[in-house]
């Protein structure tokens, strides 16, 4: 990993899905050609493509390879390996290589997050994860959030600058992977899940529509795209695929995530729910998917709190508070001295201090208090007391009423109450590292059996591991594509209500969460 | 024109056929769009896709266009024109205008030869020849013949500067004929018929193979190439055909002179013959196409007689000897001052020697002269008598005889007699310029009905004209070079017993020639 202090959002195994049937971007095959002679004097361009037509319809050979391909095969006694790639409904020849090297072939599933960045290096020949590498996408010194990130993009240069700066991280994090350029040759294809934003400047594609009203993405399904044209350190022709996205909300780390969750083949209604810089919500089953989206703001991410920090070394990650004498226990990241308070380190504090009664249904510490202290100045790397505020509790109430209520929404819309929800999937790091049991006692997540609370891990970077190896999956993407119906959250005035009613602990409606109990 | 001097061989309206069905190599397409409201929030690059998708199947968008399309389709208030190019079983988007443009749609049908390259404007909207231009290929300076050519494209940095010539001679006639950039950014699509090599070396490829045994080029069939990756000055992604070869030394130009001829469509047996600084002889009808090259010599273009020359200003390009006087009576081109004798001078001054009894029938001069006054040295533009050698007729008779023996040759081997013979096709300068009566005379043209005898003029750029503009010109063009079988003459020993015997005049066989009679 580049980046040590990034923790990236691992693949769950619960849901790491054995694909029975491995069709990826691209395939080689090792082709046996016959040496020029006088009876068989075909061109060898038109000889190869006429073998690869045995199997693969309507083969196209770019003039690079045209170029390279007479002395290749002479060189290689007419033994050669072609990798073609899918385009349309054609394949086109993209490399070409002296033996038989069937058996290395290698594809990169990137999840490109806001945040963070995660390339996982997989083996095409068995789909299985070789090595992954994460670091923070250099676009953050650019703005931490989408909406900075838009508006820098609309500045003169801004666009190119921040389409360099995520290539930039990716292709270091690729040579983390691959650090011989032979090696990163052999990488043939590319799936990316990201939100639409992240798509659009990956791509160097103006945002500047995505945040004014219709909110209008340039491209939802951008087909694909050789590396080299976006500026990827691997085989310049290897075809770069990305998940779907819906609209300017809705992109294809969502697509992604209900994929692998499979809520989409389920006869059960279930709830999908992905918090981080942004958030996106989705409900439903085999028949029918909603969504809504929304910017979450950086609660969970360490970014309003008085000491919130990302979930670094240092972070508190645990805490609990003993009721009777107040004394609070807790962890940090790596045992390093506290720093601050990450997300679950938050989500920890506020359940205790709810549990404890130190902070009401309202979440309002008692008259006279303004805040808690949970790590004492002595004991931080800080110097001075590491303390949740009154303003702290505030602003993530604000995020989780927000969930709230745009869970409540959909339900409505839909006709489906809460009894009928069968499953709860949470992504990303929102789903990876908070507390299961302080999660619900907040109301954060639902309070379902936990059995069917699903943790996915990062389902965009194993949705993208899966198209990359499926074509069944890439036509399973675009149809959930197809098939969700969108709220606009910002035009609902029932969402705007529902809202401003949904800032109690654990929920307005106390029966949805029958099993938290006051201490 | 950008070389004043260059006589570019013209589209021969005898065979300048009217398609009756336009489907260029790229069509245009105009488009109302829908504004984006809340009510339609597709992505734009989606929605002009699904609209071009109701005429076109599998529409694929470049990141190039997906870049630049939307802040085009809102400039323009949602009325756009697209271009669309016929890309394997699927159609790629290659240039998107504000307004509609439907009606400028330009292309060219270019013919590269291996001495002089001509380039033909067409309105793709109505087929029509809108202009042409025509230089010498700038790769004359690294040598005259395909050979040297090859040979030098071999040298270190050989085939770059091969390549880098002709796509300069390209671009400069590009220029001459649409000076603005902003109109070869219209041109569109790109036909063109060349030889193999002229080919390899437009394309960048390697020629080695060609001219070493099994003969195997790199490539017969190329496909469509994008504009900018050979460096023609039109716009970048406008779809480059090439007429398809058959084999080293019978390419696209020859695959177009056939097609033009419409040979192949016919139940009596054709010849067709084109003798430039190669030659290539085909036979065939509806059912059967057989066909053999060779290096014909420049014996046509003036390289070997003592005073031959291009067909430039003071070439002698007519000639006629009186019988009783011996006095020579001669044009020059431009009637500028004679400076030498161009092939269609040579031909005329063969057939006046032979019909005069001057030379005999092998072709030989009466004991004792050497060589015979054309021009006298006060009319030259040299001071010197201009003059034919015995040396030069010898090498004459080379490339006759060749040609004589190569045509039967063909016939045997398909049981063909001279009789069966219903049409002779000359193309380019050999059936442009030669004076028939002198050809057929010396034996060059066979002795057929003179309305029998039809000169194609530039088919190569006739043919590259028709499957520019037309999809079903395109496949019958590949299925005729399926169709022809090539007869190998360097390999065949009857080839080489039937030459050395038929250096005669008119030919071996003086009952093919009922209409030539000695003075």
């Amino acid at each position: 990993m580049t980046n040590p202090q990034v923790k990236p959002v691992i693949l769950s195994e619960q849901v790491q899905t054995t694909l029975t049937t491995l069709e990826p971007l691209t395939r080689k095959v090792f082709l046996s050609l016959t040496p020029p002679s006088p009876r068989d004097n075909r061109a060898d361009v038109d000889q190869v493509r006429q073998m690869l037509e045995r199997s693969c319809d309507n083969v196209s050979v770019p003039l690079s390879l045209m170029r390279k391909l007479p002395s290749l095969c002479r060189g290689a006694d007419w033994k050669v390996t072609a990798t073609l790639a899918e385009i349309g409904k054609g394949w086109k020849l993209i490399e070409l290589e002296p033996g038989d090297t069937t058996n290395e072939q290698f594809g990169l599933a990137i999840d490109i997050g806001t945040t963070t960045v995660v390339v996982y290096l997989i083996d095409l020949c068995d789909g299985k994860v070789l090595n992954h590498a994460a670091a923070y996408n250099a676009q953050i010194i650019m703005g931490e959030d989408i909406l900075t990130r838009i508006r820098q993009a609309l500045e003169p240069g801004g666009l190119d600058r921040l389409q360099k700066a995520v290539v930039e991280t990716l292709n270091r994090l690729i040579k983390d992977l691959c650090p011989l350029p032979r090696e990163t040759q052999k990488i043939t294809a590319v799936a990316i899940g990201a939100n639409t934003t992240m798509i659009h400047l990956l791509l160097g594609l103006n945002p500047a529509s995505i945040c004014r009203d219709p909110y209008t993405p340039s491209v939802n399904n951008p087909g694909l795209i050789p590396a080299d044209e976006i500026g990827l350190d691997i085989n310049p022709l290897a075809p770069v695929y990305c998940l779907p996205s819906i609209g300017s909300y809705l992109g294809g780390d969502v697509i992604g995530g209900i994929l692998v969750s499979g809520m989409h083949k389920k006869a059960d209604v279930s709830l999908f729910v992905d918090i981080g810089t942004n958030g996106e919500i989705v409900m439903g089953n085999e028949d029918w998917l909603v969504a809504c989206a929304g910017a979450a703001g950086p609660a969970l991410e360490g970014g309003v709190t008085a000491f919130g920090m990302r979930a670094e070394p240092g972070a508190v990650d645990h805490v609990s508070i003993d009721k009777a004498t107040g004394q609070v226990e807790y962890t940090t990241l790596d045992n390093k001295p506290a720093r601050g308070i990450c997300g679950s380190g938050l989500v920890d504090t506020l359940a205790e201090l709810f549990l404890d009664g130190i902070i009401d249904r309202n979440a309002h510490f008692e008259k006279g208090r303004e805040s808690y202290v949970i790590v004492p100045a002595k004991e931080t790397a800080l110097g001075e007391d590491i303390v949740v505020t009154q303003i702290d509790i505030n602003n993530f109430m604000a995020t989780k009423g927000a969930v709230n209520a745009a869970t409540d929404l959909l339900m409505e819309n839909v006709g489906c109450d809460w009894q009928g929800l069968s499953q709860f999937y949470a992504a990303g790091a929102f789903g990876q590292y908070l507390p299961i049991e302080s999660a619900i006692t907040i109301g954060l997540y639902p309070d379902l059996p936990r059995s069917s609370i699903v943790r996915l891990g990062n389902s965009s970077g194993e949705a993208a591991r899966q198209v990359l190896l499926s074509r069944s999956k890439r036509m399973e993407a675009e149809a959930i594509a197809a098939k969700v119906t969108y709220f606009e959250l910002n035009a609902n005035t029932t969402f705007m209500e529902k809202f401003r009613g949904s800032k109690f602990l654990p929920h307005t409606d106390l029966a949805r969460y029958p099993s938290v109990k006051i201490r």
